[in-house]
């Protein structure tokens, strides 16, 4: 009998795991439920009560809302990271950090092994694996529904055999909600044709007309929202109050899974776009054209590694010392103004505002330099190429 | 008395410009406007009529559209380029192609100078000059208005006393317009917090509801609209007359000049964002990875140097090449709905696609590979994260 | 009973695998030689009398030197490339094309399937998988010595069983011979601390004093060696011979293998580091800033590409074309010094020469731009740095 | 009258300087030296004198080798920056530094304006200028070399009259030498196709044979040589000492001048080149592999920008950060043996090495994976050139 943390979402497959575990395989099973912002407590009460009935010895949820936001989300914002200039990582960050907390967990009550319940087809394997095999100390890793690779009715008659008799209907659309968006999977997204209908979004449009909003940052992060100033976790959370029932941040993302293939998810995330085109504009306004090159570079790198599952690479925690060290001079508000399906950003004021200074502006004459100053500029600017012209001009 | 080429614009400095370089200096002035997709017949009559009374010994209209597609537009749209992520470098790319043109122009006709009519305190003098240096082969570069640096009161007053009795009412907005876009700029463009008021746009809202359009691309290059075959030029037009009056593709940009100093400027290119957007999701789904990520790497680069003039350099000509040779499998339809300031991309079909097809489907599994492997991919995947965690622990 | 296309290399390795399929599995085993430039017409006759001895059905040499050249040699060139600044990555390339061709053997003969003798160990068995499973069209990958994992000793028992007295002697240093380098593994290289003694190289020392000799490029390919034409492939031969006994091109190399653990490698390559270093030099004189840092970029990327195998990838076709691209402007002569261990890049001619022309030389003032310009080049181009340190030292 | 900060080097025009400033213009010059590493304490003495005999009002000798190697070598070290992968950037950077204290020293004592010697033909004027307009808020520059565009006879006659009868012979090679390298640059450094004779270096070969040296790293600094530890700047020197005198780390580098063409410059550096090396090295087997991408791509991107006289960018900032956050791992012994003209890396030892551990070895299989693992992590690895040649085949 082996002591075995099991990372339970409460889903089909996470309960199947608990009953087989405990049932065919003696283990003793500690279903662990990691928070990422997305459960209410009476869903966690709920998750709790199932996994009793189903025979773990014990449930645990793990609130990593803060330490997600530390830890992984404030450098997305940082970098402005949108993977395939499109999505924000809702679901590739939050499981990243959902096998962090379960690694740790496992590690403090002594685990022998470690569970999950992802198949074998998707992303999500890869993602708890890695964690699994570089921080579990040789701990083992089990994956009932990948190594027997049963069919959804094979888990459900499963279960009924074993007297839970709970109705296991399989929703249309497969939805994951986090701190930094919700996902959105099914039907339409296995196409590569069809958008996905109004419905399948979790939250409906629900306001008309427009609003305006300030967003104050420092440092580079967000942390205050028309004037009230707010923890970035509840900024965020306040700022997706406000904006999601305009059904902003909607989207399909297209992209390349860890495995090779390309897959298509839907999602709705208005706080994350808001707050990414945000901080980006008023980086646009603060830091120099170099600072902006690299941070792009980084930032896209940072979200691919991410994405992939290999969070655990040193480089991920140098990339994040050059991201923080970018932000000193982000500060500011910028205004947004929210319109069904869209937003639009108005502008941004800042202390550190490269643009609107005394100093020049442009297409206006100043003190700074002269016209006689931009034609030796470009005289020299223009010396490599001219060179070039006459030297291969000349020699052909 | 010399022969001067003088790229004009039929604005009050390029006005200037002929009356002063004729009177006061005893030029021979040959004036040049190059159309890259922003005149009507009828004001391109009236640009030689203003021409010929200013004192011009010639004008010319250089029909420069189809070359600036071929040899600029089209890799901008095979490299998705939208500078700092949002403009599509209407003005830049337009400017550099008009003093391409001029250039060609000033060698045919054997002219002693070119003059351009740019101020010293924007973009445009650097890409006039650069290109007129590099390719001039020595042809004197003569900058009126930069180096009397005169006020519009000055010149105006000066062309009422040599008889030019017309007037030169300042326009509120500064606009630019051009086969790959308008620009707006003046009054809140020259703040950093204001966002332009809805008159400030050229095209006013007049559609409303909704539409689908499908956009064929073969190898990269946009070539049906709803199933009509058209030539680049034509669609980008054709787009535009259906796209544009949803107020689709306005935005403003932030950027840094070429002479170091923040610029915002506004913009509404509709056919532009949806070509660029419609490409870039069907190179989702028929690039590889690293073909998507070397793209965006080298499609930023050459936004970057087309930008601030330096279309010149051979590393140009190196990056076409590049963009091109990826474009061979970029074929397909891709569907898009408009809505009124905004557009949705739908879905693709193609060929091509990587991710629909009898292969392999995220999140299913199929024939190509067992979850063993994945085990083994992953396990083989982490080493070195792995590998790195117990080398330093231990050794700490 | 099954047609097996085995990538035959005459050692014990694939000497098992021969008796092994034939006898143990009664397959018909077709062995292949792929000679990359390793090979000599007796040594071929030899590994033909072994592999018929062995019982292959029929053994056959694919002379595939010009090949990786064209294909793939070239490139490395024409990217200077150096793995970890060090290693021209003789073995890598080598295997990626012996892969290829027997890829290609296999299909054009109708085989069943395609073994090769590579253990679970190293990089090999990834880069011959990756090709067969691409383009091997469902024909079956075979695997003795990774999946019997037997120990060199079981090989020769078995061998010795089956009747083959031969003696199989372990060689101290495991050596890979190629046209673009010669691999020596083994003893010290297993170590980080120990550099290999001087035997261990397989060209010794011979020859003391110094050379001069010129190197003809045209468009990036060497074409000439001390006057005399050349083709590629035979002037890497002749500057082998000519260069190798110096002991030029002598390294260890310190990489990181596909599977993810490190590795170290000695090797002799007195032709490509002369080539390479050469080439690099003429492109320093010849291309622009910015042409020479994308191919660096786009260089670097190819080399660790392929050296893990991802030579199929489409973005690598995308390079070679960016690569061959920059390469019209790279012709003239380098002049090199050799001496024993090392060599001297002394300089070059040539007619693209971008700086020993008429219109300029650093340090001394010319026509073509005066200190005055100078002086308006760093004002505009210092503005940014010098408003960001205005704006940010005034907000403090 | 005004107070004038002459950065004063002590040659011909800089001399030229002190007598035109104060005789002519009538300023009060304050001559400033900043020692880099290249003066010894008679130099500096001599220094003094000449800059008092010819008018000076005082003479100041910063020692700025500390705050050079903290500010500057430390992170080139970090970032194994050889600019064109040839040449450590000695002059490059310490013509920074002397720049930034001459600013520092002026603002001190509250000058009115700073003069420098360059010419209007090399990259110095642009380094000078370029942190003189930034840090120097408002004080003017003077640069009367490069105004007045004298020939080095008429300064000398100039101050033959003015009654300094030194003597002004010219060395036949341009001589400096600093901490972090010597460069030399003359006759044949003007031509593309010859070498440096072995005279124009100023330290002739002085040992045979060879000699194993150990050097020790902690944290990426070096700390001791051959077990004795040292501070940063005495091991560099030390390290000098001993292998300077077996002629290493001479040659010559080409590369692109900040105003655009093309330079040649002889230099030699045994201490910084031994040093990168070795510290690559040590990375090899202490960084991941993207680790080291990343840190080669800042630590190019930082060797181009210190060159070109970027050094106050704040995107300098934050990529020291970032190069530092990299190297808590890079520690350990790297063994080096010094021959005539060449030295090679031996190996390492590291209680960080990622190769020489328990986990796994190149070739050999081991407990953390098995050939079925690579099977698997070969199969995806491929997926996606797969499917690309499945999908572009099939639809051809």
């Amino acid at each position: 009998m082996s002591k075995v943390v099991l990372a339970y979402s409460g889903g089909l497959d996470t309960s199947y795991c608990i009953k087989h575990l405990t049932v065919d395989k003696g283990h003793e099973v500690h279903a662990v439920t990691v928070d990422t912002g997305g459960f209410s407590n009476d869903e966690i009460q709920q998750l709790e009560n199932k996994a009793l009935q189903l025979g773990a010895s014990s449930f645990h949820c793990i609130d990593a809302v803060e330490a997600y936001y530390q830890k992984c989300i404030r450098f997305l914002l940082y970098g402005n990271v949108l993977r395939n200039n499109t999505y924000p990582l809702s679901v590739s960050a939050e499981r990243m950090f959902q096998a962090l907390e379960v690694a740790g967990y496992a590690k403090l009550i002594g685990a022998d092994a470690i569970a999950h319940g992802s198949t074998g087809a998707g992303n999500d394997q890869v993602r708890f694996d890695l964690v699994f095999q570089t921080l579990g100390e040789g701990i083992q890793i089990i994956t009932p529904i990948r190594d027997q690779q049963l069919s959804r009715q094979q888990e459900i008659d499963y279960l009924h055999q074993q007297g839970m008799d709970w109705s296991w209907e399989k929703a249309q659309y497969s939805i994951n909600q986090g701190l930094w968006g919700t996902s959105v999977g099914g039907a339409e997204t296995l196409t590569s044709h069809q958008p996905l209908p109004e419905t399948a979004y979790p939250t409906p449009l629900q306001k008309q007309g427009s609003e305006r909003i300030e967003i104050g940052f420092a440092e580079g992060q967000a942390c205050s929202l028309n004037g009230q100033t707010l923890s970035p976790v509840a900024l965020i959370r306040a700022l997706h109050q406000l904006a999601q029932p305009y059904a902003i941040g909607r989207d399909i993302h297209v992209g390349d899974t860890i495995i090779g293939i390309k897959g298509r998810v839907g999602f709705e995330a208005a706080a994350p776009l808001i707050l990414l085109k945000a901080h980006h504009l008023l980086e646009k306004h603060t830091l120099t054209k170099w600072q902006q090159y690299w941070k792009e570079q980084l930032g896209n790198w940072y979200g691919m590694l991410l994405h992939e599952g290999q969070f655990l690479d040193p480089v991920m925690r140098n990339i994040e010392t050059f991201l923080e060290d970018t932000q000193d001079k982000v500060n500011g508000s910028v205004f947004v103004r929210l319109h069904p399906y869209r937003f639009e950003l108005e502008g941004i004021q800042s202390p550190n505002d490269l643009m609107n200074n005394s100093f020049g502006q442009y297409g206006e004459m100043n003190k700074g330099w002269s016209g006689e100053d931009v034609k030796g500029f470009t005289k020299i600017l223009g010396n490599q190429s001219k060179i070039f012209e006459m030297v291969n001009t000349t020699s052909a």
